[in-house]
This record gives structure tokens, C-alpha cells and sequence, in this order.
């Protein structure tokens, strides 16, 4: 890339392995973000006062279909029911002991406050798109926050098991009809005696389609992904798999997604009704 | 914030109007976040060379759920495919003209030919659930492409109107069966002549919860959000409409969500069995 005069990434080649040409980033940021690893042992620390409000600074500052702001967070505190969302969390310990945990919620119930105090019924709420809409919402904010805490060096990882029974997580907290928590997010700082590395991802050739979809690479691109985890998962003393495996590990049934084959029938049962 | 020693943030104040205290931003990766304004008026320059790359580069930086990886994005430069685009997109017009355009690409296909390749039905892709992580995983991935995009100096705009019609989207990029377009993504030089501005926002009390669901002042805080957002109506030579009325005029009726009431539909019809 001529039309960048900084030096190459020193974390573009551990994203993607062998199979990329030297790379460097337009500026800090984008190695800042470059550098995201998932952090999922902590120091025994708090986070800084003034975290979370900074990243609901930040998250409140991504864009909002329509501006209609179809999303909530709740920090979770009380150590008894963190320990019952990291067991709802496939036992993940880190939900119970990362310094700060938020749940990112689908939130249509504020609009049907709205809706309520102006005597309107709103009835566009139990569509598949308003449920889409506070999905994509709450996942552009949470972004957004990642960025910021990392930004303050602090360390995250994304809690997809909160899906695992988004009925029972809903009762934890106290949830309304038409909330969900799409997912959560544990926050501390990085443990320096267990740093995370940065994991390999696909080449940018099977993920990125130019004017029409098609990816003839695509083969030789996964195989070389297969590979360049290996060498990752070597590289950490972990047990060899490649990403042809763990798909089928997880894709290929209903019950490999654990619980979540239920997961429409718990969206139903929290009061969408996904028209 | 006692414990953050920066100024402060010339961005916070324009995001929540006049209803919150003073806020310092940790650094400057935070401020640049409170920053962000749409930008719907591009200069006629291109972006640099390279831009893709870096944010794509940004985007594969994302968290990704279990590593699944299940999203795509496309390049669309073709004039008359984008005059197309904006036809879907209700006529926007920089759908057509701005100087990059991309669709972020909810994408189980890549999966479902993994498992071809290993003689393996991927069953799992049927559920909800794997749709909902496909329209996530491409959330997280642009909005750190978003934000990559915005630390270069560039403007971004959200295109949700690629949902209009995802049936009609997807023929114009050949997509293939369980791939569909979550949106799209504007990206150019912000035209000096026409600056966007940093639209407020709900003030953090009606989004922030605190162990349990409940915003007590919430009534209080969307009354004080409407007001905000007539001065900034004002200041901008905009139409005055609260949120309030925006809420309810959106959200009133499946009609009031234009064409997308049928977008349950469209989703199966593009191959999501969302089971």
C-alpha cells in the first residue's frame, strides 16, 4: 500500500498468518484494532472508574437504524447471579469473575413505553425487522464499547451463551417483554501472566466479494487458514484443529448449537413475535 | 471523572444535548467514537488506495462467534448496479454517488460449502440461532470497519434500505442460497461544504441498567431527549420532530415499516430456514 507511509502492522501478520502480503495500517487505530485478542483471564483489579460510562459514550455514538436506539445495557454485579449467568454460559468462569460484565439487550419495550404514553399501539414492534433492527443495534454499540475499553487497555470477550437460554437470562434480569440479551461482554484488565494472542482469521480473498459474490479462491483460502491455525494453536500449546473441523464441529446439526436450536422458541417466549 | 486527566470532550456535549454532566474522554480513540456523525455528502475524490483492505483489515479484527466467521462484505462500484441499489435503497442518492460502496453480507453459504466439501450437511445453518450469529458477526465486522474508515479522516452512512427488498438485493449480487445483505455501507471524503453534525442521543440513565432492568427517570429523560433534539433540529435548519413522534411514526404498524414488514419473507425465500 504506497499511499500509506507507516511501518507494517506488527499484528496483521499473526491475523492472518502466512497467507497475506505485508500490510500497513493507515494509522494507530486501525493497528489498535488490528491487535484485538480475546481477553479471557483478568488481573485481580477493578476496572477504572468512569469505564462504563465511557463505553456507553462510545457505544451510544454508533450509528442507530432510524435513530431509533432499539437497544439497552446492564452492568451485573451480584456475584450469586453472575454465577448463575456463567452457568447458563456453559460454565464459562470468567462471566463470574471478569471485574465488570454487561449484557447487551434487543430492546423494543422502550418504544412500546413511547407507545403506550402517546395512547398508540405499536404494532410495527412484532415484525422480524424491528427484532433485526435492535439485534444489529445493540451489536454496532457493543462494538463500539470493545473499541473503547481496549482503547483504555483494558481486555474483552464477547458472551454468545447468554442465547443459551435467553429465558432464564431475561428472569435473572428482570427483563421485559420484547428485551433480550443478544449477548454479553466481560471486561478487566489483561492478566500479564496469561496474555491471549491474536487469532488468525479467514485471508481477506474469502471473506471480501467484488461486485458480485463468488469466491474462487475459496478452497485454497481455507486450507491455508486450516493450516495457519495449526501453526497458531501450536504455537500456544493448544490441541490442533483446524477451522474445517470446528465448523462442522458446530454447523452441523441443530444440536451441535448446544441449546440454541431452541433459541426461536425463547425469542417467541420473550414477546416477540417476529411477523 | 476524577480518575481520567484529559479535557473535556468536545463531542459529549453535542451527543446528549444538555442533559448530562461534564464528561472527560479517556483518550483520544474515544473522542474520535463520540465524534462520529453520518455522513450522507461526499466530496467528488476517491478514497485512497488501500481503503478495502484496511477496512477489511479492521473488520476480521472483530469478535466472531466461536470463530464461525459466518459474514461476507462486497464492493459495488458498477453506476448503473448502484443506481439500482438506490432505487431498493428508497431513492437515497448517495447509495448511487458515494465514492465506495459496500454490502455487509449475513453469510452461512461460506459454511454450507465447507461441509460439501466434507460430505457433512450442515443442519445446524437451519436455526435461527445461526442466522442471528451471521447478522451479528457482520455487525461487529462493520462497525470496526466503520470505525477504521472514520480514523482515516473519511465519512461513513449505514444504508438499512438494502432490507427493503433483500430478495432484490441479492439477485443484483448474485448472492448465493443463505447469504443476505444486512446492509449497506456509504464510505467518502466528508464534502466540506455541507458538514454533518453529531446528532444527540437518549441520555445514558434511559439506556444504562443497573443489575436489574428499570429506568426510573426514563420518562423524564425522553422528554429532555425531545427537547434536545429540537435545538439541534433548530441549530441545523431541520424541521422540528421530537423523538417521540419519530418512534411512533416508525414503529405504529408493519406498514410503517415500509416494505419491510415482509422481510420474514424475504429471509426464508433467500434460503434461512430459521428453524
Amino acid at each position: 500500500m504506497s499511499a500509506v507511509p507507516s511501518s507494517p502492522s506488527a499484528h496483521f501478520a499473526e491475523r492472518y498468518g502466512m497467507h497475506s502480503d505485508s500490510f500497513a495500517p493507515a494509522n494507530a487505530v486501525i493497528e489498535n484494532l488490528l491487535g484485538h485478542r480475546t481477553v479471557r483471564a483478568y488481573a485481580d483489579k477493578p476496572v477504572p472508574a468512569g469505564t462504563v460510562e465511557q463505553m456507553v459514550a462510545a457505544a451510544q455514538s454508533a450509528s442507530s437504524s432510524s435513530n431509533l436506539q432499539l437497544w439497552s445495557v446492564m452492568t451485573v454485579s451480584d456475584p450469586e447471579r453472575r454465577q448463575r449467568l456463567s452457568t447458563i454460559g456453559a460454565g464459562q468462569k470468567y462471566i463470574a469473575n471478569a471485574p465488570l460484565y454487561l449484557v447487551w439487550l434487543a430492546d423494543l419495550s422502550r418504544a412500546q413505553r413511547v407507545g403506550q404514553a402517546q395512547g398508540v399501539a405499536m404494532d410495527g414492534l412484532d415484525y422480524t425487522e424491528a427484532f433485526l433492527m435492535a439485534a444489529i443495534d445493540a451489536a454496532l454499540a457493543a462494538q463500539n464499547a470493545a473499541v473503547a475499553a481496549e482503547s483504555m487497555g483494558l481486555g474483552i470477550c464477547y458472551i454468545g451463551g447468554m442465547r443459551n437460554d435467553a429465558v432464564g437470562v431475561a428472569k435473572e434480569l428482570g427483563l421485559p417483554p420484547q428485551v433480550m440479551a443478544v449477548f454479553g461482554m466481560c471486561v478487566g484488565w489483561p492478566d500479564p501472566a496469561r496474555p491471549a494472542s491474536v487469532k488468525p482469521r479467514l485471508p481477506q480473498s474469502a471473506v471480501l466479494h467484488v461486485e458480485q459474490y463468488g469466491a474462487p479462491d475459496e478452497a485454497a483460502g481455507i486450507a491455508a487458514y486450516d493450516d495457519a491455525l495449526h501453526r497458531f494453536q501450536d504455537g500456544q500449546g493448544m490441541k490442533r484443529q483446524g477451522w474445517t473441523p470446528q465448523q462442522v464441529a458446530r454447523l452441523q446439526a441443530g444440536a451441535s448449537l448446544g441449546t440454541r436450536d431452541a433459541l426461536r422458541a425463547a425469542i417467541h417466549e420473550l414477546g416477540f413475535e417476529l411477523k
